[in-house]
């Protein structure tokens, strides 16, 4: 027997979402459950993968099982494709194996020829006949074959103009009937060919449409920005069409089981009587609150919330439900578990927990780790906020504090947020095609649309704060004008997600309290979680540091040395170090630099109150710490008491064609070690200091960055040896350090084990930035246009450098860690690069048996889910 | 039993070597061979390695296994330490597993203190008794202690002086005593303690000496030309004292058994009587031609010969001896294989096949390939010679023809070379302080010293042209009078290094036919060695390829199409592509340089005659053929008729903060398609037409480089793919073409398997230049200021990227052979690095399996008889 591709929704269950997509698998599961779907089949994600693996065609043996699940659809439904009695209409939707919002094409009303129109006629008026039929052409035109639906609306416009008519409720059936004869005729004028008259030929074309939606960039961006693989591919649904405009008993809404926002137990949704679905989730009319419909139609009202209640504690889970009602009777077009705020997210875990309907492990599972990043962020300070001047108010779609200049282009925030300015992207309403502006966007403020808005959704998911429905705004040009003020573009304005309030200028904010409440409820259960990677932090400050213990940090994982070179009051110093011509100059140099970098690691040591502390020595080149323009030259030249172009001379003997493979890390040490042994002193001396005076057990771990050999980590070892003992000896107590090795050049993932026995080298860290860098032969700094090419063609699905490649770079990590194990089975392993923050790649590092990960202080919470939720599902 | 660490010469043999060093192992085989060698015993490599590892301390066991061989050899000679009768004198001498020709550091006359210098004075007289003990004073100050050798020259001097005398020999007995007397107080003085008077503290001293000698600069260099490791370390050699000063019928030389510089069947060497062996080696007296011993002393002479032919017969090749005679009885002090000439090598190993002592596969081992190189460089041509103006004549110390500036310092010579010059180092004679200068001359001329002075050894296995001894010359400062002429700092001579002329100015060189003589039968013998690895050749031109077929290459490993893009009627071209706005544009610039690239690859397939040839797509990035100056950005601007504000812009946007991982090989293939779509045609069209026209059957292998990922591979492959079968299809003949990939980023040799199964990889060659660079994330273009410290800290012994580096780079290599090997058990697989034309690299990819190397065409027979060497040896 042939491959089975595609299933009639009777024969699936939500188990079912790889090979038929999270939507199909919830329709077909909700067929089991007896609740009211309207019929249809799916076309599964295999069928989307022979499609790209066969030229973009759909084969024919899949067309053979589409026509018979037609037939069984016509044979339920009593319908036939394209009968002038009887006719059956269908959707087309996507629905890939977890939802991509918005991203996706769909096509509606399909199934309508000029016959199926007279048939649909006879049943709902012809005037709903070839609205719909009208309706159908544009969607179809626009989305399968790529004419601009533009090219259609201008035209009935024009047709409007012509009859005199201001609104299209004043069109007759006959008036929409011409209107298709105008359609079929802009069809045929842009595709030399007459609108497909046939309904398969249609239902081919569309499921074809969208197949290649999968290759669209919105849905590339989506992808990358939440870690889909492009290999999944979509499944198609085909389900019978019901429609909520065919009368004034009819109508459609949105349903979130639990407010999204707040993650309150109350149903939280909008609907439209009489309107099509996708009016409700586009925001062109503004919708009335779900809790209306009880009025309008309790029956429907209550059946609904029998269905929601159920489908709620079957999934375990708050449901994001669609509905129609035709005619008075209901259906449920989707449901899925619903997107939140992370604030949501947690009250909804905490409250399903303790109605019994999840255990803790499932109320830990059910937290998106990447969403608590928006609870971590700053919010409005309230004295500044009374003072603010408030301009406008409108519905608060995503909650937190916004304040930046205002763009009203997507390629202009990009461009600004480019430049390092902080952006708030103002629009009539976004669209998909915004995606890439609503991602560098600190906010987002929409004139259009309600809370289900495709602003307000994807503002939420990507914890962006936004404001959506303004409708007082008015836009002239590149400014607008709201509650009197007129901002112009690149004004400063600040918006408050969670009020809905829009202010002038900038608002100051303040950062969030994270230990109580909900949050600190769900981090205790998470705190229990046993066998998960530890997380500590990267911190070069006392505050960071403080800042990461509040968020559960363990340790520090990595503290940069040169930050504090960087540091205005030093960078004098450091210079003069630079441009020593001998080591006694030099050493003088650092003698100046000794006690205020002695004094950063003592309140880092403090701090930290005895938990580990990962110190690494001085990484970058050192022309990093020379002027860049004319200006700091000559500065720089009267600082130093020498001639500008001594400093030019130095900073040119400096310069390196490829500084990422260059001098620096342990190269410095090696080449200057009075480097190493400054930075030694200061971290024993501390260390010593610290636990003299606070009795604080310390023991600092000293990391030799950019190691690849095993005899210069020996030789840098041999410093750091030479000059600790002889410090310690001296203080008269013990104190234990340990020196390790960052991994971040592939020859030390593979001299490993050297670098343990013969280096002896106490702990591993993995710099995955450069380690990636280098594995992939890819400079950042220089890859973007190289990464948009790769994008646009499909090799990368976005940079790689982003999340951990674990087929490379990967793979050289696991040698690292076996080999590293194999010469000493209790070697401490840890990662500080970017990565160590980023859900997907502490998943991988738990796989391979990384003791922690170490990030930023703000990502530390969102680590410590990721890595509880990789020992829940045992670290695989 | 404690590890024994020193070894009597009767307890060791010939095969000890690694143990022993090469110098020690012969002096026991020749023990057993009954040949009259001054008795000792020979502190082992091991324990230099203990040395080392104990802190630069002798440990106590090693101390008293010392004791115990002095004892035994006090028997043996019935002499004692320090005995005032009969004092036992040794020499203390280095010795690594190879020889390291004046590397090492050398204590004679070692034993002597006031009682022994009486003792020694019974016997030989006190003049030779106290002469001795300055010496050894002298020598065991500035060899072991590192006084300066001049304060004592100097005082010397001062007390010749005080009493009148011109000349040593004027010196009386009790004069020496009295400067052994200064002497002392010299080391007194400096010291601030007495001169060691105890033998066996000296001994240790000098043991310790030697063993630090191993660290010493000129060792580090002579290892790294070498391919010594640092951890072989080096033996030292305790050997009684023979004295060829100690009369007249004592007298010491150095022989080669056959002539080192020709390879004839004569012994060669030269000898003083009444001299000590350093006097021969450092070429301060000019000694006799060793024939004239047969006049001297006959019964020595043949005594000597006999030892000669029997150590010849015995170690299967020519000797390098060395011989003392004391008081009319000859010792031999050294034998070892001999260094020579590549000439002389390939002469000498097929007289010693003809003499039936070596098998023809002994032949071939018997002839490092490296040597060949020298024989393949120009040499004058006859026209040009006798026109120019000859200004001298000397020793032909080492052959070849050298053109070039003269510098008389090695570091003046080591930054001419810096700058691109060719230069000719001139000196009154070298040192091995002088080592780094040799290396980077064409060619050396000295004042003083023979056939077997420092220079001409040096400059023998350097297969640097040496011409030797030139007396005729007169420094004055930076410049030197020579047959009238007076030649400056930087002006040009020519040496001829195989007759010993000197010539003004630039003489004209030709290349030297290789396909005759012994050259010819040498290589005949290679070629019938079987399983080695293919040798093929990297050429951009026909001219390239011609030369390396004659070289024996049997296909091209590597033509890199971009050397073609840098002439300069194609610059412009190239520029405009580079420019261009849009794909129209930059598809026309295409279009110009089509038919050149077509034409420059129908003259390789037709050079080639049906041999594989590997072309490699576009590699660098394109701001490589922008402007440097401000002149060419202004030529540029007119030719291309833009602003240099537009150029200047362009080469901006295209510049890259590291540009060896930025936007190049196949990186550029996927941001332009039309480039590897324009490269693709040229391949193939020019193959299809030279199969046509000459009926070669070719089949093109094109090469992407910079490959990191699957999709990559595939996307560009697929590019290749379409226009080639295209062209072939509509070509009407069968053409078969291989798609393959440059293996250089670390990612590639990661996921290899896949690049083989999912891109179809068909073959593999690996760019070990840019592999080893990011393996060790050194930038060579950087790594100037890095290895200078590296190397000056004994962490790299040398350039890492010179030879392949086998432990990191080669396991990345070896897991990629292994996984593309398991994707496709026939995976071709090269190298076309510069590694590829490295006899020790050559090893390496032999033994893991590669199908050929590929190297340019001068390095074509090293590579091999190198390969050949692996072949015979097994392949290991």
């Amino acid at each position: 027997m042939a491959h089975k591709y595609v299933y009639m929704f009777k024969e699936g269950d939500k188990d079912m979402k790889n090979l038929l997509g999270g939507k199909g698998a919830n329709l077909c599961e909700m067929i089991k459950l007896n609740i009211p779907v309207p019929n249809g089949f799916i076309v599964s994600t295999e069928a989307c993968t022979d499609y790209n693996k066969n030229g973009k065609k759909i084969n024919d043996d899949i067309k053979k099982q589409i026509d018979d699940c037609v037939t069984q659809l016509e044979s339920i439904s009593g319908k036939k494709f394209g009968d002038s009695t009887n006719p059956l209409l269908v959707g087309v939707r996507s629905g890939a194996r977890v939802s991509l919002p918005g991203m996706m094409d769909t096509v509606l009303n399909l199934g309508i020829n000029d016959a199926a129109a007279e048939g649909l006629a006879k049943s709902a008026g012809a005037r709903f006949a070839y609205d719909s039929y009208r309706r159908f052409i544009m969607m179809f035109a626009d989305v399968v074959i790529g004419v601009s639906k533009h090219d259609f609306e201008h035209d009935l416009a024009k047709f409007k103009e012509e009859k005199g008519y201001k609104d299209d409720t004043e069109l007759t059936g006959d008036d929409w009937k011409a209107v298709v004869e105008r359609f079929k005729k802009i069809y045929r004028d842009d595709q030399g060919k007459d609108f497909p008259g046939d309904a398969k030929e249609q239902l081919y074309g569309a499921i074809s449409a969208v197949f290649e939606s999968w290759d669209n960039e919105r849905a590339f961006v989506y992808r990358r920005m939440n870690d889909i693989p492009y290999e999944w591919g979509t499944a198609v649904n085909v389900q019978q069409m019901v429609f909520g405009n065919l009368s004034d008993t009819s109508g459609t809404g949105v349903v979130f089981t639990r407010n999204a926002a707040t993650g309150d137990n109350h149903v939280y949704g909008e609907f439209l009587m009489n309107a099509q679905g996708e009016d409700v989730v586009a925001g062109v009319r503004t919708p009335l609150n779900f809790t209306e419909l009880e009025k309008v139609n309790k029956a429907v009202f209550d059946e609904f919330m029998t269905h929601a209640r159920l489908l709620e504690k079957h999934y375990k889970y708050m449901q994001d439900m669609e509905f129609t009602v035709e005619n008075g009777k209901l259906y449920i077009l989707q449901t899925r578990n619903g997107k939140c705020t992370a604030h949501a997210a947690l009250k909804i875990a905490i409250d399903l927990k303790n109605e019994g309907i999840l255990t803790e492990e499932e109320a830990i599972l059910s937290v998106d780790p990447k969403a608590l990043d928006q609870l971590l962020h700053p919010q409005f300070d309230d004295a500044s906020l009374k003072a603010a001047k408030k301009i406008g108010a409108a519905l608060p779609a995503s909650p937190g504090a916004a304040v930046g200049k205002v763009y009203f282009e997507a390629a202009d925030a990009v461009e600004a947020n480019a430049r390092g300015e902080s952006v708030i992207l103002v629009r009539l309403e976004t669209s998909p095609d915004d995606i890439m502006g609503m991602e560098v966007s600190k906010g987002i403020l929409t004139a259009k649309g309600g809370m289900t808005s495709h602003a307000a959704l994807v503002a939420r998911q990507m914890g962006c704060c936004c404001v959506s429905g303004c409708e007082e705004i008015r836009f002239s040009g590149k400014s607008f004008t709201l509650g009197g003020e007129t901002i112009k573009e690149g004004d400063y304005i600040s918006l408050n997600g969670s009020t809905g309030n829009v202010y002038l200028g900038q608002v100051k904010t303040v950062e969030v309290d994270t230990d109580k409440g909900d949050f600190g409820t769900f981090m205790g259960w998470v705190e229990k979680v046993k066998g998960a990677v530890g997380v500590r932090t990267n911190a070069d400050s006392p505050k960071d540091a403080k800042k990461a213990l509040g968020f559960g940090a363990t340790g520090i994982g990595l503290t940069r040395t040169e930050h504090m070179f960087f540091d205005p009051d030093r960078l004098p110093k450091v210079r003069k170090m630079i441009l020593a011509e001998n080591e006694a100059d030099r050493r003088a140099a650092l003698d100046e630099l000794l006690p205020l970098q002695k004094n950063d690691f003592k309140g880092i040591y403090e701090t930290m109150e005895g938990r580990p502390v990962t110190i690494r020595l001085l990484d970058p080149p050192l022309h990093e710490f020379m002027p860049q323009t004319e200006a700091d030259f000559e500065a720089m030249a009267k600082d130093m008491g020498k001639s500008v172009a001594d400093i030019k001379a130095k900073a040119t003997s400096l310069h390196e064609l490829n500084p990422m493979m260059g001098h620096r890390g342990c190269r410095l040490t090696v080449s200057y070690p009075e480097i190493g042994e400054m930075q030694t002193r200061a971290i024993i001396e501390a260390a010593i200091e610290v636990k003299k005076e606070k009795g604080f057990d310390i023991k600092p771990e000293i990391m030799i960055p950019l190691v690849g050999d095993v005899k210069e980590t020996k030789f840098v070892r041999d410093i750091i040896d030479r000059v600790a003992k002889d410090l310690v000896a001296k203080a008269g107590i013990s104190l234990d350090y340990a020196v390790g090795t960052m991994i971040e050049i592939p020859r030390a993932c593979i001299v490993a084990d050297k670098i343990v026995s013969e280096a002896g080298s106490e702990f591993f860290s993995f710099g995955t930035n450069d380690l990636t860098q280098m594995t992939y032969g890819l400079s950042r700094d220089d890859a973007g246009r190289i990464l948009k090419d790769y994008i646009e063609n499909v090799i990368y699905e976005g940079d790689p450098t982003a999340k951990l490649d674990v087929n490379g770079v990967g793979e050289l990590m696991r040698t690292a860690v076996e080999k590293g194990r194999k010469a000493n089975p209790k070697l401490k392993i840890g990662i500080c690069g970017e990565h160590g923050g980023d859900p997907y790649s502490i998943a991988f590092c738990a796989s391979i048996g990384l003791d922690y990960v170490s990030c930023s202080p703000f990502r530390v919470p969102i680590a410590r889910l990721a890595a509880a939720q990789c020992a829940i599902r045992g670290n695989k």
